[in-house]
C-alpha cells in the first residue's frame, strides 16, 4: 500500500461543493467513483478543504489517499484525467510517506477573491467572478483589509452553526491587484473558518459602499459577533489556490 | 411602433442555440419571456446568426424586433439586464428605422475560435476553449488558412442536410493570434453556411496535425464534396463577435 497527493483544478460552477454527498454531484465523489472505475478499487481521498458548491480550485486543492493498485502517479494521472468530466482536472499526483494526510497536515492556505466591476455584465465571466457594477471606494477597502492581517479570534467571521471551538486564525498576507476591471484579493493563512473568506468579503464590500467605515473593522473583529458582519459575498467569486505544507 | 435593434452576450453552453425551441432553454426564448414578462406584450425578436449549442456571443448577437410599448431604449436595456439570467447580458440597445431587419440587413459578421494548447487542460476554460494538448503545427495552419480567404463556392464546408442553394462565400480576413498558450483565429466574411466555421477550424486541425497538406486545401475546396471535411471542431471554442451592417 502506498500514499499519493494529489492537487486538483475544478469548476466549482459544475458541482454542489466538494464534499462527498448521497445524492448530489460532488468533487470528491466524482474523483472517487472515477478511481473505483479505473482501479477496481474503493478508495476514500481525503481534501485539504471543503470547498461550497460554487468555489473553484485553481491548482489548489489537494487530496491525499491510500492505494493497493501497483501503479505509476504519472499513469494514474494519465487514466484519471481521461476518465475524468472537463470540470476536474489533476494537476500532479506524488508518491508521500504514509503519515501525510491532506487536511492535518497542511500548514496553511490561499485563496484568491475576483470582484469584476465592469460597467456592464460579461455573462461568460458570471460563474468566475463577483459582478459588481456600482464603483467601490478601492481605498477605503484596502485600508480596512490591513486590520484583519495577523493573528485574531475570527469568530465574527464563521457562518453561524459552525461547532468548531477555538476560532483564532492568523491571516499571513491579504493583498489586492487590478487587472483591468477586474480586482483580485489574495488571501494567506494557517487556516479559515467556515465561509470565513466570504463573509470577510461581504464586510469589504459594505467598507466599499461606505456602509462601514475602515476603522471599525477592528471593533468587529473584537465583538466576536456573528451580527456585526451579516454579509457574505457570493461563492462564484472564490478560488483556492493553493495548500501550503 | 418602432423598431430596436440590440446587441447580446451570452454564454453559450447555458443554452441548446439562438433559436426558439418548443421545449429546450434557447437565448433567443429566454429573451422573449422576459419581454413579455416586463411589457406584457408579445414580441418576437429576430437573430442575426442562429448560434449553435454551445456558441458563445460577446458583444457580437445582433437582434430587431418591434415594440408597441412606449419605453426608452436605455430603461428597457436596463430592465432587461436586471430581468434576465445572469448568462445573458444585452450590450446595448437603439432605436432604427423600420425597414432595418437584423438577420437581412446584416453584410458580414466576425467570429472568433479558441484552440487552447496547454499541456494540462484548464477545468474553468473547458466549456470557452477547445483544448488539444498535442502541439500543432501553427506554420501549416497559417500556411492553410490563406486558401480559405476570398470569394469562393463553401459547399465543402456545409453541414450535411442543409438547404442553402448558394453556396458562395466571401471571406474577408483569416487571422492568428497568440494568448499565452491559447491560439485565438478570427474570421470575417460576408456570411457563413451553416457549421462552415467549425468544419474549417475541423479541417485545420487535421492539417495542424499533418492528416491533411496546407497546399490540399485548394482543392479540397474546389471538390465541392463534405466528405473531403469531415471533421467539424466542437462549439464551445467558437464565439460570435461582431455582425456588421
Amino acid at each position: 500500500m502506498k500514499t499519493l497527493k494529489m492537487t486538483i483544478r475544478y469548476d466549482g460552477s459544475e458541482f454542489k461543493g466538494w464534499q462527498r454527498q448521497s445524492q448530489e454531484c460532488s468533487v470528491q465523489g466524482t474523483i472517487e467513483q472515477t478511481l473505483k472505475a479505473l482501479l477496481k478499487e474503493e478508495i476514500a481521498i481525503h481534501g485539504a478543504g471543503r470547498t461550497d458548491a460554487g468555489v473553484h480550485s485553481l491548482n489548489g486543492q489537494t487530496a491525499s489517499f491510500q492505494l493497493n493498485t501497483n501503479i505509476g502517479a504519472d499513469q494514474l494521472k494519465y487514466a484519471l484525467n481521461r476518465a475524468l468530466p472537463a470540470s476536474i482536472h489533476i494537476g500532479e499526483i506524488l508518491e508521500v510517506p504514509d503519515t501525510f494526510h491532506a487536511r492535518y497536515s497542511a500548514v496553511g492556505k490561499t485563496y484568491q477573491y475576483i470582484i469584476d466591476q465592469s460597467p456592464e455584465a460579461n455573462p461568460l465571466r458570471a460563474k468566475y467572478v463577483h459582478h459588481l457594477d456600482k464603483p467601490l471606494d478601492i481605498e477605503a477597502i484596502e485600508e480596512a483589509m490591513s486590520y484583519f492581517v495577523g493573528t485574531h479570534d475570527f469568530q465574527t467571521f464563521m457562518a453561524s452553526g459552525s461547532k468548531i471551538e477555538n476560532t483564532v486564525r492568523t491571516i499571513h498576507s491579504f493583498e489586492l491587484k487590478r487587472q483591468g476591471d477586474e480586482f483580485v484579493f489574495t488571501i494567506s493563512g494557517d487556516g479559515f473558518l467556515y465561509n470565513m473568506i466570504r463573509i470577510i468579503m461581504g464586510t469589504l464590500i459594505q467598507v466599499g459602499y461606505h456602509k462601514t467605515m475602515p476603522n471599525q473593522i477592528e471593533a468587529i473583529i473584537r465583538s466576536r459577533c456573528r451580527e456585526k458582519a451579516r454579509h457574505t459575498a457570493p461563492a462564484n467569486g472564490l478560488y483556492l489556490m493553493k495548500v501550503h505544507y
